[in-house]
């Protein structure tokens, strides 16, 4: 057999170069009745874009945090998605395309996660697309708070917020909310939503081959970016319990969540840890939210944000009202994240 | 901190004692609106059961294969499931407390995979619910085309088409199908549907707290089992092309599948490997079926039957005819798989 490149480096690709290629091409094939992928642009569109008269949701970024975006395009959140090659930024060509293909006349928002290249060209993007005529409003998220600064990011970095952002604004989209609207909930949601992620292990890039980072093998490292960017601290491997309290006190601490608040907990896989693994999270995240009397009253457990095959978890905290628990309630149908449609 | 066991093992857990009942305590406390959780019997049983009039349908195995078959309790699949320890056949009592616990009048289904413990455990659990007067049907699931007998099996083993049978026969018991029926309709399901899974990395059992198997760091084992079964053959790391060929032509060749069928293909997560490497696989998957006149009509991509976290995959087909379609497109609303619901 054809050794794909070394032998540190055991992934199921044809080719390092191709990898997001040939998933768009997978994709393709396997969500026919809902998308829309331009492989080589590196594009994926909602079947029926663009919708008249509903405002367009478009978001990017590198590639390898699969399902995010491209599993989140479909009727109820993302009008279009354009992936970028591995843990690196799409180009404002992409999101020029995206911002054309969604936009159905009231406007087009571009929802991006917090780190430079991705700012840098989605602001771009939107003046490109601005000289076009059509409206573009653009809100960044930055949830993370592990650090202040980070190896690709000036302040926060963005992270599991943003599933929960692009959700909620494309129900909103979809009722038929304008631009402005639409653009303001989701700074709602960025300004109520609070993220920290650790890893138990690097992954590694098709690229690379070998590991972005060295972690000893009883260590943990505690506020970890999505592209295995530096955390807090590095420590000695703890308990699921031990972990959620180092995930969960500084997010509470920080909005600062209260006793009697309402919120949508989202324990997230980072690629390479079991569904059994994050139930187990779960459970403890949800113990040290009782102790605080703190409401846990919707949740999403499972892999939705992720760093190709890293193991480890973020936990994501949203602060809920009506309005933002209505429209996470409502339809989405999408390759990754479906209910009521 | 205190390290949960040896530092080769990295798993958020507290206890390899407990992984089991922390998981189904997380999910009692995610799914409480889909499911009941008994934690200390290790059963999860639909939230509305028993449903009067409609045949109940449980499955069970050894945990470590999440969301397997938990994850599948709900309207519209399984009303019951017994989690086992990891890897660990669950107990005739189990059985028999879930077989009760959903029994409306109409029968239960068992649906077992066929490991050796499983199907004995089932048969004295169908024993005393009979012995009860309750009606008992079990089918015995063996899909995987990989090898005759096993480390844990006599005959093939029960793998991927298990989830395509739990799904299919849900519905058709939520049609109204009666016990004889549902279970006919399961034996069709395993009758038109075959599997083969592979190995790039083998898994940790926390208990263990070792690797199940060795595997060179080049190495990749074709037709490994879920608990880490040898398969065929150890070869030398390919390429996800000549991966799926390894995969997909033993499993087109032993139905056989012919040019002019159509499929559900079913491309499934060992829990290890990343969405992004799934779609490639999928992609060339969809490459030798379209060769072969082979159409792929319904398709399933992600960690559906896992093996902790392995990575690596396994591809189901299931030759689809209208009664088999119908009912795999209707509505399913449980933890890990919902639409139309």
């Amino acid at each position: 057999m054809t050794t794909p490149t070394s032998t540190t480096m055991k992934k199921l690709i044809n080719n390092p170069d191709n990898v997001v290629k040939d998933a768009l091409a997978g994709m393709a094939a396997a969500h026919a009745d809902l998308i829309r992928v331009d492989v080589d642009l590196q594009l994926i569109v909602r079947n029926d874009a663009p919708v008249q008269g509903k405002v367009g949701i478009i978001s990017g970024g590198g590639s390898g945090h699969e399902p995010m975006h491209g599993g989140y395009v479909g009727r109820g959140m993302l009008d279009a998605a354009c992936p970028g090659a591995i843990f690196t930024s799409p180009v404002p060509d992409q999101m020029l395309a995206a911002t054309k293909a969604v936009n159905g006349g009231a406007g087009v928002l571009h929802i991006v996660k917090n780190y430079t290249g991705d700012v840098m060209n989605f602001e771009m993007a939107a003046e490109l697309a601005q000289a076009d005529t059509i409206e573009v409003e653009s809100v960044v998220i930055d949830d993370d708070v592990a650090v202040k600064d980070s190896l690709y990011t000036a302040g926060r970095r963005g992270v599991g917020a943003t599933v929960l952002a692009e959700k909620i604004c494309g129900a909103a989209a979809e009722s038929g909310m304008n631009l402005k609207q639409v653009a303001d909930l989701c700074r709602k949601v960025n300004a109520n939503g609070r993220s920290m992620g650790m890893a138990l292990t690097s992954c590694v890039t098709p690229s690379a081959g070998k590991p972005t980072f060295d972690l000893g093998g009883d260590e943990m490292e505690i506020g970890i970016g999505i592209h295995g960017e530096p955390g807090r601290t590095r420590m000695k491997l703890g308990t699921a319990a031990q972990i959620a309290e180092l995930l969960v006190n500084p997010i509470l601490d920080d909005l600062p969540f209260k006793s009697g608040d309402s919120v949508l907990a989202f324990v997230n896989g980072m690629g390479g840890t079991p569904l059994i693994e994050l139930y187990v999270m779960f459970n403890e995240v949800n113990r040290i939210l009782k102790g605080r009397g703190v409401t846990i009253a919707r949740n999403l457990v499972g892999d939705y944000i992720t760093s190709l095959e890293m193991a480890g978890c973020s936990v994501t905290l949203l602060r809920l009202d009506d309005e933002l628990t209505r429209f996470w309630d409502a339809p989405v149908l999408t390759p990754a994240l479906r209910w009521g449609a």
